[in-house]
């Protein structure tokens, strides 16, 4: 009898609807095998119409946006206003890629032309991307559209021309099911091919999946340890096969004696509202603050902290590591509660809370140094610029770091953003990490553990790079020559041409 | 006491000079820590600088050129003319890449301005490349200079911006002692800071060095077993790092019934002039060899093979695996020699040879789709285009893949060109795989086993990219952002500004 997964809602703790029953080993290897022999024909779209199926999709998902919504809701307790700008978010992904597919980007396309009088002469060469085949994606819980079986990764593997089999997250296996289906819909009313998409449920599946031969690439957003041992998997393959994980995450923000002079009290509100956005489940969670010796603001943080009603954690075995990992922080010799956390009435509902160390408490000890998934951060003091030169090498890898300063001349803010850099994806100056705008520039990764591969985003139209692999042809003639390689570009697509670049056509 | 190392003369099979001791771990240790404290300077040159010191390092080899043709030469027995073409394209690699580096193209800069009335409001965003960090580059036997300790994974990683610490093949450690000593003395020279290169030696220091935590990346160049243990070692390390391996490749020629026709005794010549090149032991040897039914070359395929005069293998221990590989493949049930390789007078001389079998022999049975690494190759021969059809994509990922026709229309080549290109990272037409042109578009890479990471390119402007990640910069004010980020471009980078591409500065 195949094991089942039961919707949970957070916000009584109380499953509903029917069980859902985990995919077996035999139908993870069909829809894999589903996806290869979609996969020559989703690679042979051409850009536009690729774009097309995209948006169709992106259409179909916001056509169902209440029971979307509905359903998310009540199997994530995020609240109907959030999720519905995930939505949108969540298609506004679509779309991006869409375009960004149709520009012909994705395949960077570079023509050298023969130099035959050259030393050594050298032949016509000619360079694009080809998607690597069928991709895992595994969905993630803290946002169960942007980042689920309908969210940026797959969004990104369709745009390279990959199709997608994700794996539903075990706290949203209605919604999983239901993105499915409308995916799957869309795709058949526009007479696509549907096996490019499908959704597969259960642990085993997971691991069933990563190690499926027709697997060619894997895209992970959760846990250290799981992204960590499906990165393993990847490598150990009889055929290794690239997997991208995105991992956990401190995203440090120091704030200057500047700044806490020039708008303290404003940082402190802010700090508590970035802090606990989504009851802290975010992977850009401000959790650790550095404010300088005799900040002044205990008083305020402890507040605004206390203050805040939060979401319900997203499952009970998350609410347990959120309270024990608290507590395990708080037990540092050199740490302290500000505001103790706790569990709170109705379902997986808890408080936030804040912790106080020094600085110096991180200096050669790494103990403080792991991320609290939840809504509780660490405020360190710091003496002055020597001693964050001295700490913030330290820091683990991360996805952002961020920077609160009054002037960009203030010398705490000089010291601490180059160190910061080394160490993160993305640095912020005076604003919150909380938001990823979703843009070209965008960088949504860092080192390790922040990700398994520091080279790549998951946000952003550089997510779609992650998918594709180069194929140069030598001395080829036109007609057997794919047509984005074809020197009068019928496609349009952005090149460079003998070293010389060309936009896409219309850009 | 410390192991040794060895030169031993090919040509003889005799030891010459001073044993060279392997790299102690503690020393290995010291020359990675050296890398990373040097890193933040190599990283923060700008590009123009960085491109002259890489022009200094080529003059500094092309400046000792006899020295190193002589020793590399009594350590690989590959000879005076192959050896003196190789040193003008190690040291033309590295100003190709010196001229990469000073577009700024590496550093991938994509600006973003802020969008206020967007929805949602996006803020200014500046993203670009930064090193990793010191890289761990493993030199291969078969090109001691291009793809050696100064060869192109060198030049790649410090046109990157990160350190090398260079890893000296065991057959030709006295000629990477010579090569490093030429490198630090053309930095010391410039007074540029030595500890960005390093040469260790011996097997554990191997090991030794890609665990080593100031290591941020690997690059190698050698075999299958020896790659995927050096990959599995990169993934497992405590702070996993990405590992660029060149590893095994078929490089499978198809020819067509019309190109028989119109050339089939000057493509036999061609075939067993590139399958002997360097004594067959080149990553691009042409190794299998699919021919027409009714061919009618079996003859001259086999008068040519064995009139070939080849150079000595690289070492005891190649020559040892030719032989048996070559055996091996011999006694497949279809398989037969058509000319059987032996070994000949002289230090590790040996013959070439030549396999036959029908192209069916290969269906359902990989036994026959080993590399034999040394100069004998397989000719199968196949029916018709379905056949093709059939076995093609049963090849293992390779680097290369090429089709032999008379006219475009052949429809022979139109079968087999795009199931080549599945499988392979460049495909030929009408040419032959051994010369491989270092342009900017040029893949020098391939699907498993050909490489670990299909990715990537060992050889091309693209090579650099392994080395970086990208970091983004949000709302920062530009006294604050590095100059490449700047409005006004005072690098003169080429980047992409709102979503325009602008090249660089006199591009």
């Amino acid at each position: 009898m195949a094991d089942t997964l039961r919707s949970v809602n957070p916000t009584t703790g109380a499953a509903f609807g029917d069980p859902i029953a985990e995919t077996t080993p035999e139908a993870v290897a069909q829809a894999a095998a589903a996806a290869r022999a979609a996969a020559p024909g989703l690679a042979a779209m051409r850009p536009h119409d690729r774009g097309d199926l995209m948006r169709a999709v992106a259409a179909a998902l916001t056509g169902h946006e209440d029971a979307i919504i509905a359903l998310a809701d009540a199997e994530s307790g995020l609240g109907e206003a959030r999720l519905r700008g995930e939505l949108a978010r969540t298609t506004g992904q679509f779309e991006l890629y869409a375009a960004y597919a149709e520009t012909g980007a994705v395949l960077d396309v570079v023509i050298d032309h023969a130099a035959p009088r050259a030393t050594p002469p050298r032949p016509d060469l000619r360079r694009w991307n080809t998607p690597l085949g069928p991709v895992a994606v595994y969905a993630a819980s803290n946002f169960p559209l942007a980042f689920g079986v309908a969210g940026t990764d797959t969004a990104a593997a369709l745009a390279a021309g990959c199709p997608v089999v994700a794996k539903a997250h075990a706290s949203q296996p209605a919604t999983a099911v239901l993105l499915g289906a409308i995916i799957t819909e869309a795709l058949e009313k526009r007479g696509a091919d549907p096996r490019v998409f499908a959704v597969v449920g259960g642990f085993q599946a997971g691991l069933d999946l990563i190690r499926d031969p027709n697997i060619k690439a894997g895209a992970f957003t959760g846990s250290i340890a799981g992204g960590r041992a499906l990165a393993e998997e990847a490598a150990g393959r009889p055929e290794p096969i690239p997997f991208y994980g995105e991992l956990g995450s401190l995203n440090p923000v120091v704030v200057t004696p500047e700044a806490v002079a020039q708008r303290g009290p404003a940082l402190v509100e802010e700090f508590a509202a970035s802090m606990t956005l989504g009851a802290g489940q975010f992977c850009t969670k401000p959790g650790l603050l550095f404010l300088p010796e005799g900040h002044g603001l205990d008083e305020a943080l402890a507040e605004a902290v206390r203050a805040k009603q939060v979401h319900p954690m997203l499952n009970g075995r998350i609410r347990e590591a959120y309270a024990a990992e608290a507590a395990r922080l708080a037990s540092h010799p050199q740490a302290r509660f500000a505001v103790e956390p706790s569990e709170a009435e109705g379902g997986f509902a808890v408080t936030p809370g804040l912790i106080e160390a020094p600085a110096s408490a991180i200096d050669g000890d790494d103990a403080l140094l792991h991320e609290c998934f939840g809504p509780t951060a660490l405020v360190l003091t710091y003496a002055d610029a020597a001693e964050l030169e001295r700490v913030l090498p330290q820091l683990p890898g991360g996805l952002t770091a961020t920077v609160q300063l009054a002037t960009s001349t203030d010398p705490i803010a000089q010291t601490a953003l180059p160190l910061l850099a080394e160490r993160s994806g993305r640095v912020l100056v005076n604003g919150w990490p909380t938001g990823v705008a979703v843009t070209h520039a965008q960088h949504h990764g860092g080192p390790w553990p922040a990700t398994t591969n520091a080279r790549y985003s998951s946000v952003g139209t550089g997510a779609a790079a992650r998918f594709v692999r180069p194929v140069a042809y030598q001395s080829t003639p036109e007609p057997l020559l794919p047509e984005a390689l074809h020197d009068d570009n019928p496609l349009g697509v952005q090149r460079r041409v003998d070293g010389v670049l060309e936009p896409a056509a219309g850009a």
